[in-house]
């Protein structure tokens, strides 16, 4: 419904709306009047905050002309938006976006929200379905990659098991033969040995990143996160006050020699990291590397949550930092949001005895338990072996088209970081002097969704990087754009 | 397998083992030596906190006896235990439960898990199955009262059904059609009229109260809560810092004379309450309390988290603050745990727009979305009136039985708060001077497992009270104990 300009409002730090983007898409032909589509349009643009408290809005004239209506409707709309407290207008200047009633409390908690106020922006974007966008900038698997069927079968299975799992909490650490099965399969094949009581199910990897970071993070700590790195997490830890001091990430993982210079500088007491298909460069952290990791956790009391979304999408074997450690140090986090279903939210930490009782502790008093009909679906979809052949297929699709991709990306004059050896993400870089986030904001008129580098790092520092997720790319309107871009920028 | 001591470690703050009670269930037959038994179970006792620190264990003759093993036995035990640093021994005094490798990051933490130690340890065994035993002490209702087969038929359902569902993240505030069909109905039919913006799906109600109590709370504020209340969310609100200050209940709901003069003196910023069938008396809220309550609410700037899961037993129509207010000033937090399913882990809340906004934005970084596939499977039983058959079912169920279950209490020599009209709880009061948590203690040792008042009580305080579910009520050991405690007190 709505022209959403991607990275335009946020991502430049400017204010006032471009005058040549329209800002509806509105329907003349629709029974509800233009003035009510456009009143409806800015008033849920406000409140997705789209458009923040303070941004000019168009002259009545553009707004007419870009919206092709004509200037009563823009002046009954404005009005009534002005009645309704949602608009402001200072004469002589135009219409702005009025500061709405607040929540009272607000300013006295301690969760800032206001501190993520850009990857809000970003995450409602990315939640919502814009029909007919080209999504290469997309975090997940296209739904046709996915295999509902798999779910179903689950679904149809668990109906025909009559059982108090439907009605009752269940156990609180998760699914006992669940919990067992990752240890016994999932764990021990990537090297992690553990007892089932370190073993905690979540409501995904965000839930457990989530449960780790508050039970470990005070306001003002410093916090070493992957740069560039998972923008929900960095937006999340800023609303615990955490300072975000981002680890460069190389080829083979985290650059260990700047962590240690950052480890003195700013004595943080935790480290979250992708090792395996980090999310955004596709890189994985090298057995050198994780033992080095390891070795500076150790000496400075590090601990570090490993976030394992993408390592079942590596081709082959990639070292985790948990398998080296063993759970002493490391908090291991996965799901199967990434390679199965986002829809059935289960996910997993394992950890040390001692951690996982709090991290337990607090799963429980913050949410009692995670729903077991969903545990016991993934359950069915690992032991009848759906999970396998499931992601085999995915894994060797995303190998097919991967090469593809990153000729074509070459091809449309980007720079490759690396070649990535598994995974969906693709790190590739603009020529010298183009900002990501403006390339993206011309591609939105397109609706071409792409991903800028600033968003994946700490505080949205300018970036000339863009990611790419190999399994969106198939539409030429992708690097049809590129091309141009990169063209115009070379001879302007 | 361990005869866990329902109230014995931490309603009575004593610090020993009793010493007549077995602490494990051993197994002279079973292929696992004695020893190791006994290493195994003391190490996850103390794991667990059943036994906590600092704990005396009975001495080598007793536990020799208590278990019927030899004492060379329990010598070769607890000297393993002290090598594995489980116990130290302490010359001449005996063997204690010894401070573990603490996780270090933990002091630092806000999250002050230490200060819900109580609740935490009584959470961790009511979620415990304990086989063989009366729960007359339980918070939900028997399996066999909920109805498998509505789920059952929903799953099969869904499992038709191919859709991105199945896969995706799907809304970010929760599955569209179901917050429609609250508004339309469950809200609509209590009063409560608003958009489907100011409605957020939640996992189950206490990540509605997680979420709101993450908002609004900072370290150190007073919050009013109803004493006696819902423990959980005692627990969790002094991991976040807050005080807690008890408004006493009355049978027309929270006392607001008393409730006035500590707004007064502590100047808090929330009430939670439970307002309909309220946990743990049964009571519901009068018309004109909710009203002096809002009032009150208005005149000092008090936000109001209203908890309306046992609601939908009430078998007529009871007020809320929610629709006296109109999600002014009340935040309101449902769910279908206690009605339907606690496995689905579908709640939701209700508020003021800009309320709601915030709180979607810290579900969104804390966890993404909330499961859709179940979410689904709630709508359809909504809308297929499954759910309103099987609450009428409930309903005139407890009313059955509510009757017989009050008449057997005070057959027994305890004495009733009020006659609730409706839902499970039933609260009871032992005879003048006897301490409900020692009669719990008591209980345990026959398998009966009670819910003393002081459990219910902000810091855990003393009471004469003990909350019984009526549906878990079928069973003469309930009312024969009874007997015998209050006419053994009588006598003594």
């Amino acid at each position: 419904m709505y022209n959403l300009l991607f990275t335009r409002y946020n991502c430049t730090g400017q204010n006032t709306m471009p005058e040549a983007l329209p800002l509806l898409t509105l329907n003349p032909e629709d029974t509800v009047p233009l003035v009510e589509q456009i009143v409806a349009g800015i008033k849920r643009l406000t409140e997705e905050r789209v458009l923040r408290v303070g941004t000019r809005l168009p002259s009545i004239r553009n707004f007419a002309i870009q919206h092709n209506v004509s200037r009563f409707t823009v002046v009954d709309a404005y009005d009534r938006l002005v009645a309704l407290g949602y608009l402001a207008s200072r004469r002589g200047s135009g219409f702005y976006v009025a500061a709405r009633q607040q929540v009272e409390v607000s300013t006295a908690s301690t969760c800032r929200l206001d501190q993520a106020d850009d990857v809000l922006w970003l995450l409602h974007n990315t939640f919502q379905d814009i029909s007919g966008a080209v999504r290469p900038g997309c975090g997940w698997l296209p739904s046709d990659w996915l295999n509902p069927s798999v779910i179903q079968k689950s679904l149809h299975e668990l109906s025909r098991k009559p059982g108090e799992f439907l009605t009752g909490y269940g156990d609180v650490s998760g699914y006992q033969p669940l919990r067992q099965h990752l240890l016994q399969k999932h764990l021990s094949d990537i090297g992690i040995s553990a007892e089932v009581n370190q073993v905690i199910m979540t409501n995904g990897a965000t839930h457990g990143l989530d449960l780790a970071a508050r039970l470990l993070i005070r306001p003002g700590d410093a916090v070493l996160i992957d740069d560039p790195g998972y923008y929900t997490l960095f937006g999340y830890l800023k609303t615990l006050g955490a300072k975000l001091i981002g680890v460069p990430r190389n080829i083979n993982g985290p650059d260990v020699a700047r962590m240690e210079q950052l480890i003195q500088e700013f004595h943080p007491k935790l480290f979250f990291t992708n090792t395996v298909l980090h999310n955004p460069t596709g890189t994985s952290t090298s057995l050198a590397v994780a033992h080095q990791i390891l070795q500076l956790a150790e000496k400075h009391q590090l601990y570090i949550v490993e976030d394992d979304i993408y390592g079942d999408l590596h081709p082959s074997s990639a070292p985790r930092l948990a398998t080296l450690d063993q759970l002493k140090r490391v908090i291991y986090i996965s799901s199967f949001s990434k390679t199965i279903s986002a829809s059935l939210r289960v996910g997993f930490i394992a950890c040390a005895p001692e951690l996982a009782a709090r991290l337990l502790d607090l799963k429980l008093l913050s949410g009692l338990t995670t729903s077991e009909i969903n545990q016991r679906i993934m359950y069915q979809i690992l032991i009848e072996g759906r999970y396998r052949k499931h992601i085999e297929r995915v894994r060797s699709r995303l190998q097919e088209v991967r090469g593809q991709v990153i000729e074509q990306l070459e091809h449309s004059g980007l720079t490759l970081h690396v070649d990535p050896v598994g995974g969906m993400f693709v790190w590739a870089q603009l020529p010298a002097g183009q900002n990501a986030a403006e390339v993206a904001t011309l591609a939105t008129r397109e609706n071409i969704m792409l991903a800028p580098g600033n968003l994946f790092r700490p505080y949205q520092e300018p970036s000339s990087w863009l990611r790419f997720n190999v399994a969106h790319c198939n539409d030429d309107r992708i690097f049809d754009f590129l091309k141009r871009q990169v063209g115009m920028k070379a001879t302007s």
